[in-house]
């Protein structure tokens, strides 16, 4: 298969499961919040992409949702193209992804975040994965979201949860608190070779995503909760903030290439204390 | 002058700075807030020095008030140092400062920031300043600051008050949103030579800082105020979290030096919105 053809097929699921997962989240809101949608490109001079953020805030059941999509394209700036593989005598880029974070109003719900993205340069390759933050502890939630997880990824290589646990680990790491960001998930990144078996569990992913905060927040969305929950949360979400604006790599990637703040910072949540 | 001498008269300085500024914040406080007092050592096997950072939470003026004073010593990473002047044959340091970062109830009073630092490797330097953050248009305001540091500037030297009024703006800009912090101040950094010269500077900002927010403070005290003006300050405090994690050096200096994080993240504000 062709470079363009991959990076159609790509780029074309992450526009379609941004509609899917935007879908399945305004079924459960049910309230009048609905999504707002904003299209913006790289570049107003010449073509280097862009993307469509879509956020809905103050909903009953979210109290701030962002669902981006973007398909970028162009060269790297010097200082930033060193962390990226096959890059060094050329520095063109295409790259596209989605990202979902999703904030709460139920303090007893966790904050849950997915990524999938498809990046060439004179190599191609996938990243992506999700994890999940709550404000108090579940265990039973935390043993079924791994267990979905493991089932998932034992789907396409039984080397696979291992691996991707472990990096999601290291990864949603706060070495300044000596904390981890949540109860972890899955991660991984340039995910080269076989095209067909890589896309397949890319896919298997998102739908698993979807899958799974339906499952988390249809499960609690009834529960009771009280302002110590609330402020609880409040709290976890700083220590997001500082997860988010001290070491992501992707808040970095966008900010650093031109990318929308606007979209870059959704990930951000509503209301943080410290 | 010997370095010890020198060291001693900054940091010494710097302490009772710190008692001055907290009794002046307490008598504009008046209700039963106190400052929360807490002292931390860098390094629990050897002596690599530590701080007392202070703390009051909650008041009827004061949302958040830090002030924070450290004295530490010992040898920089290998990757930190390259940004350090004077550290490139011996990675040593000593560092004293104090900085205030002080989030008020009421909105249409500024956040207001201030520090100044004496920091010796194989040379030795001042560092400080000093700037304000409002989160509603007042140009009165605004230029009876810009006054007073100008006019406390030039009993020092006439130079002084254009080059670090611009060092500030650059300093305290955020290049992803494309819009300054705040309205500025003084801001100066590697301030070396006449030593008693740079010190009655560096005393005379510490005190006008002092004069200013007593000025400013008690000037609006008792305006009243809109949960309109209460959000577009929480928005602004989120910009003011933006900054201090993705640019901020003090913040990245303390986190990589094993500096203690409380102390260094007091800066952020109580409550963030986005």
């Amino acid at each position: 298969m062709d470079l363009e053809m991959k990076k159609n097929l790509a780029s074309n699921w992450f526009k379609i499961l941004q509609d899917s997962i935007c879908h399945s989240i305004q079924k459960l809101e049910k309230s009048n919040a609905i999504f707002q949608s904003k299209s913006w490109k790289r570049n107003h001079k010449k073509d280097e992409g862009g993307g469509e953020f879509r956020i809905l805030k103050n909903g009953k059941v979210f109290d701030k949702v962002g669902v981006n999509f973007s398909k970028v394209y162009g060269k790297f700036p010097q200082k930033f193209k060193k962390n990226i593989p096959g890059t060094q005598k050329d520095p063109s880029f295409w790259a596209s992804g989605i990202s979902v974070v999703m904030h709460l109003k139920n303090p007893l719900i966790p904050a849950m975040h997915f990524n999938t993205r498809y990046i060439s340069t004179t190599r191609d390759w996938f990243g992506g994965g999700m994890d999940v933050t709550p404000s108090r502890i579940d265990r039973t939630e935390e043993k079924e979201f791994h267990n979905t997880l493991k089932k998932m990824c034992n789907r396409h290589d039984k080397n696979y949860y291992k691996i991707y646990k472990k990096w999601c680990d290291q990864y949603f790491y706060l070495p300044h608190r000596k904390e981890p960001r949540g109860i972890g998930g899955i991660f991984f990144d340039y995910k080269k070779g076989n095209f067909d078996k890589n896309f397949k569990f890319v896919r298997d992913v998102g739908i698993t995503f979807e899958f799974i905060f339906n499952k988390i927040i249809k499960k609690k969305i009834k529960k009771k909760w009280s302002m110590k929950d609330k402020e609880a949360q409040y709290i976890k979400r700083g220590r997001y903030t500082e997860f988010n604006l001290l070491y992501d790599r992707g808040t970095k990637f966008g900010l650093q290439t031109g990318g929308n703040t606007e979209g870059i910072l959704m990930s951000l949540p509503p209301t943080a204390k410290w």
